[in-house]
């Protein structure tokens, strides 16, 4: 990690200032290339309408300046043999990365078909946006790229991600300024509060101003430059500044602003690393202003296009029928001078090539771009030094994530020098309690800190912001780049990255297919501070969705686990922190709950995903039970088997069977998830025909949606969370939402075939069971004794 | 409008000073008492441990920072006359904004029971987060409240939603300093750029720095003075700062902030308004750093608690079981002298009331919190000037949003004068062909423009800033103060507000229930460039999972429409914005679709939600059909449509009824949805027993969801999005997700019993004419000109 103070390299002279223009040009040429021809890619005769793609598909107006960044950043690379990857946050500039990684080599390397020559050209042109072709955005098809881009908003924390841990690598991050004013992206520019320039790598962000979105002008582009000034030094950055439309001016500027920026990150890195400061850093940045859509036509019928927000998509859209249109083209694409560009093969000339590096520091194909090339199993130690012991179910409590948390700290412990496991969590990992973890390493801070403080470390793997998107950014660039993790949160406010986990369940989906894309680890939340113990905050932290949301995304990449105690927690956590390629959402429970199994029954029972508690009920295995009472999630669980106990003390002859559901997908169809059981098992588990009452976690009909085409379906009656919260005690949530033990009772006496009227006084007993809660909670705030002294047995 | 400059009012003297601080000493009294007691109020008897609460819940760390601002916004509303509204971010600070709202009359108002005296007090002690009583967090049941913040993030995105367009009111903003770390508040500090010193009100932002989270420093309180200072003015603000511990010391600084902040607005707004200056002003904020539990106990069990991240909640925890813990809490609350501040019947002495305003300019009762009592009747034209002539089904095509645009060109012109009227959207209200409207009003901007620059005008009224989270936010705060809006997205991206959009429907289903709440607009999302049509963008841009989302929440508060064409999305525009206290989803298209039905047969087929289309099937409406062709969207409507008319070619004698779903509600069982189906009539809708092939236009599963009820489910059939799409043709969409024409026929025929061997060289011939579609997309890039220039009927 020691690293030599900078050695400014020369200024670029005059002739590798043209060479780097050449290279630009060239990528310009490509971009432009790949949005408009399916023929004659090389101009090699004069453009025909049936050059032209039927369907003009694409976004010119980023590319010219992602070019601009790529030809630059390989500059650097070369001069200074970095280790570096780009996330190219105007993902939807997929022309202009396309382009770099082509002439670079590593698209040819990567897709063999496409050659570095005019028959490779055609194909790259043809395929660009084309049915059966490449997508139009940085995808995963895409070499060197962890980041899409579509949606905008994470570029930065994707960056950041990428940095944590690995202080040998650069990561430059192209912020565009539509991009910029997401909430997301606004957040995660507090990043370098993190960022421990010792044990992490760099971040350069690149601001590129190009001043228009998709029809308006942008905020950032359009401040005083004083205050924008202002703004990114109150993010804690150094910016520089290049501005211009000028090509060999903006070269020159660049080619500077990039050797400051470095040298600056050099000293940085050695300072911290060498003398021991620890003064927080004022990164450096640059700030790139260029017209939007730089080098494409000027004005296009009579209105200005280059520099404006027109620029944004094609900007001529008319070529194929408007000769004035295809001409404004063609001399377009001439302004770039191919013929200097490319040789009579199509190959790239040698000045176009001089700036590119070569093998793995190419910036398409760094193995960090391609994480799972770099990734390593995690040290998880034997569960058996965490499990609780359990001779008896439900004779003890835990509170599980705290169990979890000792695994953790382990796991935080082994993974000390290797430094490739990080959790992180908005301000909720002690709430969380999983503090043990702070014995073996401490929360990242570069801030200053205070005597009072507590466990703030420039070097901790616990990453804490009050920014659910800056967390789950985070770790997806850790985890894209071949690390581990885990994100704790609260299960109401996971809704916050709804639209963030969407879009990495599609990559993930996408690379499953793509052959050379290595697996990754897993992205795990732990969800917990759940829906039934809000006891702080009522109605507002109450929302058990983000299961619903997650299970209706792709089934090849999600899995869902309601571990309900301590020990299938353990066995959980350790299954999930082994997968890879998927998106795994673990609810449970922080709360003193009841120890229903052994280690090695959790392992058995979270192997099958779905099992018969036979000693919670009072089945007789040789034949159907008159009920099944099903649970998934720990106070569901908890609340079935003082149902099943309720019964069995009451109408001791109904045979009930208790079913605990820990992989929610083994209810699905087999053929719709590969955990999905079969209907033979679904159906001597739950029985064909028999009622069955199901004690969810979360909202009821997301069980309804799983299981509706099992034979037993219409047998099925789901409780569950159903909008009723507020504050109040912990029985008074199961009573509100129906999901209580009497109310368990009263469901099985109303279902079961011949009992209403014989189980009639029961039924009474149980509902006034319930009055007396109500009126004794409101009397005294606090559950009954005997339901808060409750315990299973008794 | 017409402000006049402004006249500095005298800094306060030392007895007022008393007097303030004598309103915040109540204020903290009365925090406290509502977090621990639940007897003894005044604490006329030595405390015992039966007067404490047995569950401690509440979170009194923001409580006295809340309180300050309270009493000295209570300070400059009674001294200028202030029409002022407050937006409490740290909304779990909710001791605090019950206690001002009780110390100036508005509880007891609101709440009669609750009375302004020592019989009131215990009331207010005892029900504050106790069963039955009040939640602990700024809630609906809140006087003067618009905002929970519970979640955190968008407290000022609500106060300038909150200012818009109401020139007259000021609205002040208590940012935490944890929220401030959030992506959402972090891109709204920009809304500066947006708020137009003529027509709309001012938002003074307080941030106020305590130094912590629940077990962290923030962000924001440790950077360096100059950073932060550098940072906040880069947003835009001139900041004003207030620091200290010593309340007399702090009062005197608040005082003079807060004069010299009015004073710098008043001067703002005399310039725009009567000097017509047209530079964009730097509003002036507020920076409170003062500690985080201030006034509490010092120290408990000899660790730190005042100022540090242990007073978050509950501080001292042990009370009814520790008698040192005890005595802490009884010295704590003494410190306030409660005897001076309450007399002998509890009511609160003179000085306390000193600062509280009267009537409606008392926070807790300024009616603009209370928006359904400020909201007027939204002028809405006469459908029939915008609807597109019907004369054949299918003979014309129109793009629906560019036809409703013009209606909402009207609205806006209609709304001119009263402006109560916004639409708000990510940059995108031209891309989703909503234009029109800008022959009305303009976009809001305050920055500089250029020459280039298209409708930009500081007073207009469509709100563009690439951020969901900030036009739901802004939208959010217009609507809860009785106005009116639409929020055009794209559909895809809508995910981004999940979280937000669960706290509005959250606040809805709250205040639905509460008597003194009148009714507000509903939020109408206008959710388009859908998940068939991202021929630029492909797989990031394709999620049709909102309506998902937002069905799974309290159903008395959301609706879920897909109008199929132009004249149904009129009718269905017409309704959503007439309806009160919903979330209105409505999906629909942008590019060409087929005019279906006249208006007056979009009126009635709305009206409905779902209903037979006779001209469209086969059905012999004297008995039942063969089988049910369903749908719902536009593009599945055309494709079934399309199957149709291939069975009715290809199978002359099969009876195809086709059902079209608008209301998708209408699906769901009557008893779990106020638009659900009775079961009779969904059965002579849908049949009880025949195959329905249901093409929708999201996830198939959710129809299963809404439908697994129905007599007819075990042969309902659904195609629609699976998570298959790319950057290719609109037809190859349809085909990759099984939902085309082809497709469709097929299904039929391999449900329909007896149909499979007398109908298998059809299906041969569909099965054809899908590898034909596949071959020559590869070849032409573009659909079949069977399928590109079908029309129906043909």
């Amino acid at each position: 990690m020691t690293v030599t103070a900078a050695s400014t390299p020369a200024e670029p002279s005059e002739a590798e200032l043209r060479a780097l223009d050449a290279h630009w040009r060239a990528a310009n040429y490509l971009a432009a290339g790949q949005i408009y021809l399916m023929a004659n890619p090389l101009l090699r005769e004069p453009l025909r309408p049936e050059h032209i793609k039927p369907r003009l598909l694409g976004h010119w107006g980023t590319s010219p300046g992602l070019n601009l960044v790529y030809t630059h950043l390989n500059r650097v690379i070369s001069g200074r043999d970095l280790d570096t990857v780009c996330v190219w946050g105007p993902g939807h500039g997929g022309p202009a990365v396309l382009a770099g990684s082509w002439l670079d080599g590593s698209y040819t390397d990567t897709y063999p078909s496409v050659t570095r020559d005019a028959e490779g050209m055609a194909k790259l042109f043809r395929q660009f946006s084309f049915p059966g072709g490449v997508p139009s955005h940085v995808a995963p098809e895409t070499p060197g790229s962890i980041h899409e881009g579509g949606e905008l908003g994470y570029a930065l924390s994707h960056a950041y991600g990428a940095a944590f841990d690995n202080p040998a690598l650069l990561v430059a991050c192209v912020i565009g300024d539509g991009e910029a004013e997401t909430g997301p992206l606004a957040a995660s520019w507090h990043s370098d509060k993190f960022l421990d320039p010792v044990h992490d790598g760099a971040v350069l962000p690149v601001l590129h101003l190009n001043g228009y979105k998709i029809a308006n002008p942008t905020v950032l582009s359009r401040l005083p430059e004083a205050e924008l000034d202002a703004l990114l030094r109150g993010y804690g950055h150094d910016p520089l500044y290049v501005t211009g439309a000028d090509p060999m001016a903006v070269h020159r500027a660049m080619a500077a602003a990039m050797d400051t920026a470095l040298d600056k990150i050099a000293t940085i890195q050695y300072e911290a690393r060498t003398d021991g400061s620890t003064r927080r850093p004022h990164w450096p940045m640059i700030v790139l202003r260029t017209p939007k859509g730089w080098t494409g036509p000027h004005e296009v019928d009579g209105v200005p296009v280059e520099g404006t927000w027109r620029a944004h998509q094609v900007p001529l859209d008319q070529v194929r029928t408007n000769p004035a249109h295809l001409a404004q083209l063609e001399a377009w694409l001439r302004s770039y001078r191919p013929e200097e560009l490319f040789d009579e093969h199509g190959q790239p000339t040698a000045p176009v090539l001089a700036c590119v590096p070569d093998g793995q520091r190419r910036l398409g194909a760094n193995p960090h771009a391609n994480g799972g090339l770099v990734l390593r199993e995690l040290p998880l130690p034997a569960l058996e030094r965490y499990a609780v012991p359990v001779d008896k179910p439900g004779a003890t409590l835990h509170e599980p994530t705290r169990v979890l948390g000792d695994l953790l700290e382990q796991v935080m412990a082994d993974t000390a020098q290797r430094r490739d496991f990080r959790i992180v969590g908005p301000d909720e990992t002690a709430s969380n309690r999983l503090q043990a973890v702070y014995a073996a390493t401490g929360k990242a801070w570069q801030a200053d800190t205070l005597p009072v403080d507590e466990h703030l470390a420039r070097d901790g793997r616990v990453l804490e912001i009050l920014s659910e998107h800056t967390c789950q950014g985070w770790l997806e660039g850790y985890l894209l780049t071949g690390r581990h993790g885990l994100f704790s949160c609260y299960e109401a406010f996971v809704h916050i990255v709804d639209s963030m986990v969407n879009q990495h369940i599609k990559w993930l989906r996408t690379t499953r297919q793509i052959p050379w894309r290595a697996p990754i680890a897993s992205l795990n939340y732990l969800l917990t501070s759940h829906v039934w113990r809000q006891d702080h905050n009522g109605f507002s932290h109450q929302d058990p969705g983000f299961v619903d949301h997650v299970l209706s995304k792709s089934p090849e990449a999600v899995r869902v686990y309601f571990p309900p105690d301590a020990n299938t927690l353990l066995a959980t956590a350790d299954h999930v922190l082994r997968s890879r390629d998927y998106v795994n959402v673990v609810v449970a429970g922080k709360q003193p709950c009841f120890d229903w199994l052994s280690l090695e029954e959790a392992r058995a029972h979270c192997a099958r995903g779905a099992g018969v508690w036979e000693w919670a009920g009072t089945d007789d295995a040789s034949g159907e039970p008159d009920v099944v009472l099903a649970c998934a999630g720990d106070v569901p669980t908890q609340e079935v088997i003082a149902a099943a106990q309720l019964l069995r003390h009451h109408l001791p002859d109904l045979r009930v069977r208790v079913v605990n559901v820990v992989d929610l997908a083994r209810l699905m169809p087999a053929e719709e998830h590969p955990h999905g059981m079969p209907d033979a098992e679904f159906d001597a588990l739950f029985t064909r025909d028999k009622p069955v009452v199901f004690a969810y976690h979360g909202y009821p009909w997301l069980i309804h949606r799983l299981a509706y085409r099992r034979t037993v379906h219409p047998h099925l009656h789901v409780r569950g969370y159903k909008e009723s919260g507020t504050t109040t005690t912990p029985f008074d949530m199961v009573v509100r939402n129906d999901l209580d033990r009497y109310r368990l009772v009263m469901d099985v006496i109303d279902r079961v075939p011949g009992l209403a009227v014989r189980a009639a006084a029961v039924r009474q007993q149980m509902a006034d069971q319930r009055s007396r809660h109500h009126d004794w909670i409101r009397e005294h705030g606090t559950d009954l004794p005997e339901i808060a002294d409750w315990k299973p047995g008794n």
